[in-house]
């Protein structure tokens, strides 16, 4: 027997007992002849008391960091307890003590602050996993894990596994390919998702389905993806899209209260996607502060319209803002006194070519109401008052604004907005604001093939009205300048985002479930006949016989551990994670394989 | 809102309620002016009654099988009760109704005893999904998956995910590999089981590891054998084999007492190896009956040395014994009134090619103490009394023997003592045994090769005092014939099977922890040091950073619901099971795809 007790586990109360530990040597420290060692494992450290006899040992046969020990003793109440550690009374005075396996100097030191660059804790990944920081992430994804299935099991939903090897169909990401043997010059796809599968689920009856489990998207990794990732995957029949909301706020909020003891009594704020996009320039905003973006000029459509908002910059010659398809700003709060220095970094910053503006227009809204521009020459005092009033700024604040193409414009605003969010401290890590983004567009617009891609995926359904729009219409957009004007381009998904802090954590959509619009939805994508039956036959015939209504969603379930973990990086909640270029640098894969392996499997 | 209540759900305590039911039509049934429609969901079916008005309504638009319908209407007391179904005593007076979806009659009856054949049913898979029989079998893995992980969770263990893009070390079972689109020429592999991983997270100091996880294996297909699987996979530090026996006794003990309501209070039985083999005839023995194999004439190796069960054949002059490496019997009790065409049709059984004996002899041990066999003209009345002793046969059983080589004999009269069992009633689905086998060899001799392989895997560990053994001594056979002799035979694993009614569900190893031990391992197999750093070299080096003693098992999820659940096949209890040539022929996959996936993979 290798131990009594865990390092964790003794209290004061055990004081006398004759106890056996075992776990790694954390620490090593002679005092005269005696030895103390901290001993360690998953559950904490523990001291022990090596004698002068067994510290003579030791002379001979010293331990080292990472040593793998037993030790066997009586519990001893310490003369200088630490109160840090829930060990921290008791000591164990060793009788007897075995190594049973050594350790060579670990390449970077088992601490919360470690010594270690990314590069080496990746290759050394077993070692980076004892640390403290790291096993926490762990701890706490598999607390999400629990809580999510406690959840909705006692919701009546029901885990069932659905296949890995299955067909490529790729939509949108590229699939991984599996080469099969049997059937030479024949594939498997491993699943971008069990999309199809928990809709024939839906078929088959059983209404409330949820899986945890891996999927696969070969695509150009970029900071941050995995080639493999883990999802929570949930699917209900009878539903329609209110039901769904409720019972994924439902889940969120108790996985909030399991893993952060934080109860959120109030209903998940809703935005529509418009009006994130108007707003906040992008489809996920992070609502932890306001600074809501103004539009000064703008070519941003919405309900079919250009909107802008109002004529702030009319009457000018400043032939930037001019020329711009879009002008847009934002406020930020308590930045008027700015240095030169200060907005000349922020012009580089949005200059960066992950940004890739032009350049930087601020407007100083000093304390004592009067204004400082970059642009001076072209805008006077009451032009200055008329943007800061239509952008709702306040004495003291910064105007910023950027001015450009429609699409790089807003995408840039917005990154600048959450940059001075993060630059002001308004991004906390212990603060979540959860949101639901509504009403995608069904439809977008891919102009290398002139032809409409789903925005969610091609099994989504359209709002209930806007049902008719979609059957009544041909697809085919003839006037590719003008696809705006094609009815397709308003029709609206009955489709959900949730995002947190920012991120998306979660989107679904109730779905297609009558074969002549599902197959109206493959053709609205450019599929023939031919392609639709050869790839989703299956699904098209199973429509046919008795598919209810039903929807679903799918969580993130790596990032949703991040945010909880308070962290921006998923690596640090996958045990084994690969990195940017797609790789285990510790099991270096992927690699080459025997000839044997690709003559097997007919390849070259 | 499609549904107040599922179908399952109502009671006679809900009399006068209003409520709406969504579901299939399971049967319409018209009588006079009036129309019961059975309508079914996951929890149930439920009476529907459509007045005179409605019943007009189906006369023009009537409702088939499975249409998917809502309705509307209050809870009524039947005047005609079913006692047979939970929701038999109420009935709902429909005042509304909507047809959700229609569909067109099923291939086959959505019936427990369905008219589908296999492969109309695999075809229709989300078809047979909705049939009771399946639905059963499903609800019951899930509640495995629920039993397993609560009791694991209890016992800290921890879930944690590992990888499916790994790197291919193939050993034993062919790797399906997955090529890298970012790496041309280079592979991942999906993993035949987290093994390394969970090795890994051991060193890592994570001391109670499960994942229940999807492994895939590249094999010739057999009858019931899916390339992809499901485990329950563990792992535990600073453990000896019988902390692990204890652990997994415990787990198996639970999963009986909340799947099937059966208590387990006895310790689980224990068999060496070498009595499976030589009293069973195989390393999975059902002993839910006894009828042992008696070695009459035997070449089986026990501790070293052949052993022979006495001298039951010596004297006579019946070449096929003389001349065969094993003569083998088993007592078939009550059996000896046999006729000849029951004795002629069994060894018609044991000529079948799957079996490939080229005959059976019979002895009857009649009522009357006399004897009569298939070679009376060799075997006396006395040398038929001295077998009959021998085999502990008693008056009105039926000795049936074999001979032939060794291996072959031994398979053969295991499965005709299975085949008897069954015939005679022995093989209860509802009779449950547990067996551990242990004392495994831990090499098997591959003679292709003239070299070792593992029986397990390369990572278990030999028994204590055997370690030595394997140190001191060369693995190279030089002696091809006399392999037997080489004391690398002798070593025995620390390896052990839970055998469950005759299939092996689970089966684990201590393993090794030492690079040392294990470097030799891989040496033993034949591996060399660059093959085996190539391979392993990232398990060798974390075995340097202080590995703890350790060891695992992993449970065969899907045989062990079968099981559980009285089948023999285990795609019963697979929600989309693929058939036994490794395709899924509902989505029909394999298939071939695009040439310009096959371009982007750099694939021919």
């Amino acid at each position: 027997m290798y131990r009594t007790h865990t390092c964790g586990e003794l209290r004061i109360g055990d004081k006398q007992k004759q106890v056996t530990l075992a776990g790694w040597v954390q620490t090593v420290r002679k005092f005269g002849s005696i030895t103390f060692v901290d001993i360690r494992d998953r559950y904490g450290i523990t001291q022990l008391l090596f004698n002068e006899s067994l510290t003579a040992q030791l002379d001979t046969n010293p331990l080292g960091r990472e040593f793998v020990i037993t030790a066997s003793g009586n519990v001893n109440e310490r003369s200088n307890k630490n109160g840090n550690i829930p060990t921290g009374e008791i000591e164990i005075l060793v009788d007897s003590f075995k190594v049973l396996n050594k350790s060579i100097t670990p390449p970077f030191s088992i601490q919360d602050d470690t010594d270690g660059g990314d590069e080496l804790r990746m290759k050394y990944r077993f070692l980076d996993l004892r640390r403290n920081a790291v096993k926490k992430n762990l701890e706490l994804r598999y607390l999400v894990n629990r809580s999510a299935r406690a959840y909705l099991h006692e919701q009546n939903f029901m885990d069932i596994e659905t296949p890995f090897l299955i067909k490529s169909t790729p939509e949108g990401a590229r699939d991984f390919v599996v080469p099969s043997r049997m059937n030479e010059g024949q594939f498997y796809a491993l699943p971008q998702s069990p999309q199809t599968f928990k809709q024939l689920l839906m078929v088959s009856g059983y209404d409330r389905y949820y899986q945890i489990v891996k999927c696969f998207r070969d695509e150009d990794l970029r900071a941050d993806r995995q080639p493999e990732f883990t999802q929570i995957d949930c699917e209900m029949s009878f539903v329609e899209q209110e039901d769904i909301l409720d019972m994924f706020e439902g889940l969120i909020k108790r996985i909030f209260s399991d893993v952060k003891n934080i109860s959120i009594t109030e209903k998940v704020e809703r935005m529509t996607w418009e009006d994130a996009m108007w707003n906040f320039g992008n489809d996920k905003p992070d609502i932890r502060f306001d600074m809501k973006i103004t539009n000064i000029k703008s070519a941003f459509r919405r309900g079919g319209e250009l909107h802008a908002n109002g004529d702030l910059i009319a009457g000018t010659e400043f032939k930037v803002f001019n020329d711009a398809e879009t002008v847009v700003s934002i406020a930020a709060p308590g930045c008027s006194e700015y240095t030169r220095k200060q907005t000349d970094e922020l012009t580089d910053w949005i200059k960066r070519p992950q940004i890739g503006m032009n350049g930087l227009v601020y407007i100083k809204c000093n304390a004592d109401g009067s204004f400082k521009s970059s642009v001076d020459k072209f805008f006077d005092e009451e032009k200055l008052r008329k943007i800061a009033s239509g952008c709702n700024a306040k004495p003291g604040d910064l105007i910023l604004i950027l001015a450009g193409k429609e699409e790089k414009t807003r995408k840039a605003i917005s990154e600048l907005r959450l940059e001075i969010g993060k630059r002001l401290g308004f991004r906390k890590d212990d603060e979540f604001k959860l949101l639901w983004v509504m009403d995608f567009p069904l439809f977008e617009y891919a102009e290398e093939d002139n032809r409409w891609v789903a925005r969610h995926h091609p099994f989504t359904s359209p709002k209930p009205d806007h049902i008719q729009v979609m059957i009544d219409n041909n697809p085919v957009i003839e006037n590719a300048a003008a696809y705006l004007q094609h009815p397709y381009s308003e029709i609206k998904a009955n489709a959900y985002d949730m995002v947190l802090n920012g991120n998306e954590i979660g989107g679904g959509s109730i779905r297609i479930f009558q074969r002549d619009l599902q197959e109206k939805m493959f053709a609205a994508l450019g599929m023939d006949q031919e392609e639709a039956m050869h790839k989703f036959g299956f699904l098209l015939g199973a429509f046919e016989y008795g598919a209810p209504p039903h929807g679903g969603i799918a969580f993130g379930f790596d990032r949703l551990c991040a945010i909880l973990g308070g962290s921006e990086s998923i690596r640090d909640f996958i045990a084994f994670p690969k990195n940017n270029s797609g790789r285990d640098v510790m099991l270096d894969a992927p690699s080459t394989i025997d000839a044997k392996q690709m003559k097997e499997l007919g390849l070259k």
